[in-house]
């Protein structure tokens, strides 16, 4: 690849191990998202999420059957009474850990998306009932209120452009 | 719609103001957030996008064009010497405002789905050197370690399903 001396420092490195890119492919699809949003909210039968949402049925099919595949959802059974067996939705781990991303991606929409009259939900401390939501720190304990004071730098698993080509 | 006994109380509520939907209407769709990643990381020219990440050209037109249209990238005029005025493509401050949401997919994705080798990219805090990430926290200033004690209650947008139907 050629390269100028004003190219931003960024361009060298490879995005082919970029994670976010990975947890994109993912993630990166509205239904997705809003399928992990119903079962966060205790929504986890497939025909409650269906009427819930108006996801056509298919599309709920794969999108449920992508998270359990990557370990995000699992899948348990449940047997209402009278009723044959059934399953139900839950977050793994892995799932569970995608929370902050889900309670950061609806308070930036409570902020440039929401109706007049305000968010449809409000994210609480179960303790104490005042609002939650994610802000930055460092391993040293400070707090960044500035996002540009988070920089990115070259990880373990940076590989140069040039590694490949 | 028929409820029964043992329904999530979540079910009860419209989903049509929900603001993670609306966000991942612009978001969800994997080449966007990889779009932003790039600017995040000074990579603002359509060529350098392109090449570092192979999005297909047309592809990277439309996603620039919908971030520019729902106002998260800006489009400014820079001219390189000797040659015709191009454009570059900035975060608006409504951009600036995902960066929570792209370090928490970052980390996500370090931890599930990294090479061995380790993550490409870590976040840093600029002054201190040390890694910088989302934590979870309440306006009355408890540290929040367990997703779980974070929990959504209807805001003042929240719209009872019976209200429509």
């Amino acid at each position: 690849m050629p390269s100028s001396p004003d190219d931003p420092p960024a361009l060298a490195f490879s995005t082919d191990n970029c994670t976010v890119g990975r947890s994109m492919t993912i993630l990166g699809e509205r239904w997705t998202f809003v399928v992990l949003r119903e079962v966060f909210n205790g929504i986890r039968r497939f025909e409650d999420i269906r009427r819930h949402t108006g996801i056509p049925r298919q599309v709920l099919t794969n999108r449920l059957a992508l998270l359990v595949e990557h370990d995000i959802l699992r899948r348990t059974p449940y047997q209402p009474a009278g009723a044959r067996q059934r399953h139900e939705y839950r977050l793994t781990p892995k799932g569970l850990d995608l929370y902050p991303i889900m309670v950061a991606v609806a308070q930036w929409g409570d902020r440039y998306l929401a109706d007049p009259d305000g968010p449809p939900v409000e994210f609480v401390h179960r303790d104490c009932g005042t609002p939650a939501g994610p802000v930055m720190e460092c391993a040293a304990g400070h707090r960044i209120a500035d996002p540009r004071d988070v920089v990115p730098v070259p990880g373990p698993g940076a590989r140069l452009l040039g590694d490949h080509s």
